[in-house]
């Protein structure tokens, strides 16, 4: 496939995009296309014939890639049937019951049961409502430094990643802690200064930030918080939306620091959102529900069918392999510094927001997708079925647009500057 | 099609059930049976070939019945195509503007922009949020008794249904208006006692209670509430998650009141959430978001379509017609009291939590789904194709129903009575 320069966004998207952003309450700063139904593997193209290299995988929802045979035949499955939304929690159909199980297969000993919602947001919320409803004295939850756990108010409270996402709205309390190797004792602080343990609602944690630019949590860390939680009988949450379901190489981020949570929320490549717990640390009926809860059954299926091509195909394999070669190709390329990562989930920064924002763009403009994160930072999160190869061509795209970006007059033009974000509106 | 008493769960059911109930962390009280794909029209069947007269339209999610020929045809459509989920803020697809077009044709004049999310109670969080925005000296909400707005925390701090919904959970400052005439003066005394309407996020209310019982709205009431809000510019949002897409007869339900909203939320039978407003009223890029936000392609087409199929076979009037010929023909039952509704959303109240409870079971075994509410009431909502033959056969079922239910030593017996809610757990 060729990867050529060219305008964006083209004609054909361009008229969809115009209505789009006059009545998308949330318009915000999308890539500057529109997708079409075609792709393959890595790459998809848009509705202008552009093909992209897609090392976001939908913001890392598609974790087999376009149009994956195993996929298509599960879509095709339900060719015949309506409704596919459904009461998921007063009625029941086999989808629910498949995806359960192969679910429970893959998490961490004791975690034998989850409630099935409609994204990581509702996993979140549920996680901290399950472990609040064991602990009548909860006066506050516990969450980490440039943490994202969701856009609901409850997960809300618990993020900390940029103002503009909660700024004037009512918030839970939440207390936080560094993410850093100094959280245990600061958590030892809490409990002592705040009214002891039992006010703490639950303490969260990416194991690695997604938002945040893909921070791996520090072993040391990770040991001490889940030891002092262990301690004093605080619920321990892994929240695992963005990092879950094999993206590091195992099929929880948390298998990677050796500790047992109580909790994990996970959503995004298992299609649906789902908090996961030991069935006896779930409460009561009626203290958790939702008309839409397990309701989507081909999510469902497509869930499931995930889980199987991951086992079937070996992937998680193949995402510890490439996630390696991908860093040492990132710590080839000169003028990027802390290359961070685990699996494919991999980011490194540049000197500036202007710097990166330009790269963004001009990766673009050369058919390859990465994602801004943090102040300076590309993540990168293709999906699990990447080669080598297409490794290599996006290393090769992004040192070619950083040697063109890092010229001092190179200004970007034309309509890509409405769209994503346009480094000359961060000068 | 005959509808016969029969032993509930069947033998086919009882299998998948039993994982369910083992591994779902959410388990409460779901009816008695494994959907399985095959129904037509208001029926469906189970998967030990049992029929269903369903006059509870998958908590109002399913308003065209199952199998529904363009239904089927959307998702037929959609048989070669994956991923189906996507990351609907970063990228586009052309579904995202056709339901926004589709849905904003529909929606009061003003509401011309709408952010798709991925629930009822998403799109409700999202339109507190908006409101709160907007309001940098926002101090609380307010909402109504016996209101119902969702599970997360923010929507289910504004929740005011059972006590089992939110114990021990954190919530976000709310205060409760009573649902009746009363109202508009105790929404001003608020405003006097504490501090002013500038500390009002906004005043959120469900122009017919779903969870509630199928409480109508007083029209007094609305009309102060908006004439209140409108003088002290607090923004007015009407909660049509259950309620709205067609359900009372009109698009949405606040027009069966001449009151204009700031803001509604919408879900269920438009199969996903969706936060209305004007363009102008949403906040900046960045305030709200979400991965998924308008991203299940299937769910957009076929939401799309729904709203398309309603305006061709003219169901807004079928809805009027059959909601007046349910109301008349429940009138006609003995010994039922309450008889409520608009359109195909009605309610009555029988003499106890054990009858109904009771009532549920008899009339399930009897190839009739109704749904329990409030203390001692059923409500029916019947997809939105349903006939005056299929009315006249559920009521001939309540009725004999709740001849043999009322008889003093009537008592279910067998599995069914591990699902439902059982009445003989209430006695």
């Amino acid at each position: 496939m060729k990867l050529d320069y060219r305008n964006l966004p083209g004609r054909n998207s361009m008229q969809i995009i115009e209505y789009i952003r006059k009545h998308n309450g949330a318009w915000s700063s999308p890539y500057p296309f529109v997708m079409s139904k075609e792709g393959s593997g890595c790459f998809f193209k848009d509705i202008d014939n552009n093909p992209y290299l897609d090392f976001g995988s939908q913001i890392a929802s598609n974790p087999l890639g376009y149009n994956h045979k195993d996929v298509i035949n599960v879509v095709k499955n339900y060719a015949g049937r309506s409704p596919i939304k459904y009461a998921g929690q007063d009625f029941m159909v086999k989808e629910h019951a498949d995806l359960l199980e192969e679910l429970i297969q893959i998490c961490p000993k004791g975690l034998d049961a989850a409630f099935i919602v409609n994204s990581g947001a509702e996993a979140v919320e549920n996680a901290i409502k399950i472990c609040m409803r064991r602990r009548p004295a909860t006066r506050y939850c516990v969450s980490f430094e440039s943490a994202f756990h969701g856009r609901t108010l409850g997960a809300l409270s618990l993020t900390n990643s940029k103002t503009v996402q909660k700024k004037n709205y009512l918030a839970i309390p939440v207390k936080r802690l560094p993410f850093d190797e100094n959280a245990p004792e600061k958590l030892l602080r809490l409990i002592n200064d705040e009214g002891g343990s039992d006010n703490i609602g639950s303490v969260i944690i990416e194991p690695v930030q997604g938002e945040g630019g893909y921070n791996v949590a520090d072993s040391k860390m990770m040991a001490g918080i889940r030891k002092v939680t262990k301690e004093h009988g605080i619920p321990f949450i892994s929240d695992e939306v963005q990092a879950g379901m094999g993206r590091t190489g195992k099929w929880w981020a948390i298998e990677n620091f050796n500790v047992r949570p109580d909790v994990i929320s996970a959503a995004k490549a298992l299609q649906v959102g789902a908090t996961i717990s030991n069935k006896k640390f779930f409460p009561e009926p009626g203290a958790i529900s939702s008309t839409w809860g397990g309701g989507q059954i081909i999510d469902m299926a497509i869930g499931m069918q995930i889980i199987r091509t991951i086992k079937k195909d070996k992937l998680l394999m193949n995402i510890q392999l490439q996630g390696n070669y991908m860093n040492k190709r990132m710590l080839e390329i000169e003028s990027i510094s802390n290359v961070r990562g685990l699996g494919l989930m991999r980011a490194f920064d540049v000197s500036s927001t202007r710097l990166r924002d330009n790269l963004v763009i001009e990766c673009l403009k050369n058919g390859l997708i990465v994602l801004g994160c943090g102040k300076s930072g590309i993540r990168m999160i293709p999906p699990y079925i990447v080669s080598s190869h297409e490794i290599d061509l996006a290393v090769d795209i992004i040192k070619k647009a950083l040697v063109k970006c890092s010229h001092k007059k190179f200004k970007h033009k034309g309509s890509i500057c409405r769209f994503v974000n346009c480094a000359e509106a961060s000068i």
